[in-house]
């Protein structure tokens, strides 16, 4: 995953701060066993339903996204038939070209059929201000249910302000993604991806078996019994 | 802390991995509460008086140190009257330039008087290998107490087996070099320098009353403390 970054920061897709949240990634994901736990199982499984029955769904991508885990994105989306919308934080010329290029490439190597959106905005996302906002209406804007993985907590809040189902992947169960998204999978992302793709489509549970709370406290209890008398000597 | 680290890194201070292990410290600092707990106060205090009363004290600096905390580095090794020694994991003639230059000029604006070892290392650690293993016979390879913050593993434990103190100032308390060494801090390292140069020297703790697991579990139970029922709802 590291060189993945490497290569992807000399092409120009990262923000300056991609390194640093990936380590955040690293440290939560070294605390949670790095394995899926089974509330993130669960929870992808519900992810994947609720993408299945959506009307309009979007998976929307980021750069450490395209760099982590850009192919396993696509053949999620071509699974599932829908867009891919790149939605930057710190949106540049140069970084959106950088990724949309990468995007292009990939699905070429991949043979994918996959809408990638993104190029043109023109529409934004109510309450976030300047490039940030900035989405496609027939992406992200007219989405239903929407993938962002690893987003920022003030485009997660909006996007549910919109009332979207937001569908987040992150290591952290106590970012503000994470607590603020609709269904959240506390699990490392080409990981989850890959499970998403090797899981059958029929007989997933719906919407209604997930409890975001649980799920959430489910991943912390995982870390917490991970360090429970960690140090035996110290059990006293 | 992040835009020194991007200051260091365009002065060619640091690793590649610097800003990946960065953020994972961000994340266990998070879970701290981004505050000094009660178990690292106290290491600390023993760390401080264990190196007052060292025959040869040494302070041991890495890229990710100095770009931190240089200042306080060097004003900790002047109340300590003691050397400051560059000994970098990545170790090539740029780094060490840039990294001694840095140290120098931070000393003529604090008008601090302290010696800075590493520049002609004429000595190795018995058990590493490569650049890694280059230390100075009058700095590193004589100490009897040494402070090694954000060390790596490996090297940790090839100081610890030479017989030395090594006192570990890390973040995450299930890192090898947390385990390993023979007194750990597990505190931020800038708030924990700044501690330690607060700090009277009479009147400390000795290491007789320090007990190393038991301070490592404070630390994870201070973490666990934080996660249990983080979401009031999921209680039950």
């Amino acid at each position: 995953m590291r060189h993945r970054l490497e290569v992807a920061a000399k092409k120009g897709m990262l923000a300056d701060s991609a390194m640093i949240a990936h380590g955040r990634g690293e440290a939560y994901d070294y605390l949670l066993g790095e394995r899926t736990i089974p509330s993130a199982h669960f929870a992808s499984q519900i992810a994947l339903q609720s993408l299945q029955q959506a009307e309009h769904p979007v998976l929307s991508v980021n750069g450490n996204v395209v760099a982590l885990a850009g192919d396993e994105v696509l053949q999620l989306a071509e699974k599932l038939n829908c867009p891919v919308e790149v939605n930057i934080f710190y949106r540049t010329p140069e970084r959106m070209h950088a990724l949309l290029s990468d995007l292009n490439e990939r699905k070429k190597r991949l043979g994918v059929e996959v809408e990638i959106l993104g190029e043109n905005p023109d529409a934004t996302i109510p309450g976030l201000k300047g490039p940030r906002a900035k989405c496609e209406s027939r992406g992200i804007l007219q989405a239903d249910v929407l993938l962002v993985p690893l987003e920022d907590g003030d485009r997660c809040e909006a996007l549910v302000a919109m009332g979207k189902t937001v569908i987040v992947i992150d290591l952290n169960p106590l970012s503000r993604s994470s607590r603020r998204g609709s269904i959240t999978i506390v699990d490392e992302l080409s990981r989850c991806l890959e499970n998403m793709l090797s899981m059958p489509m029929q007989d997933l549970p719906t919407s209604d078996s997930y409890n975001h709370s649980q799920s959430l406290q489910n991943a912390l209890n995982e870390i917490v019994d991970g360090m429970k008398y960690k140090f035996s000597e110290a059990k006293d």
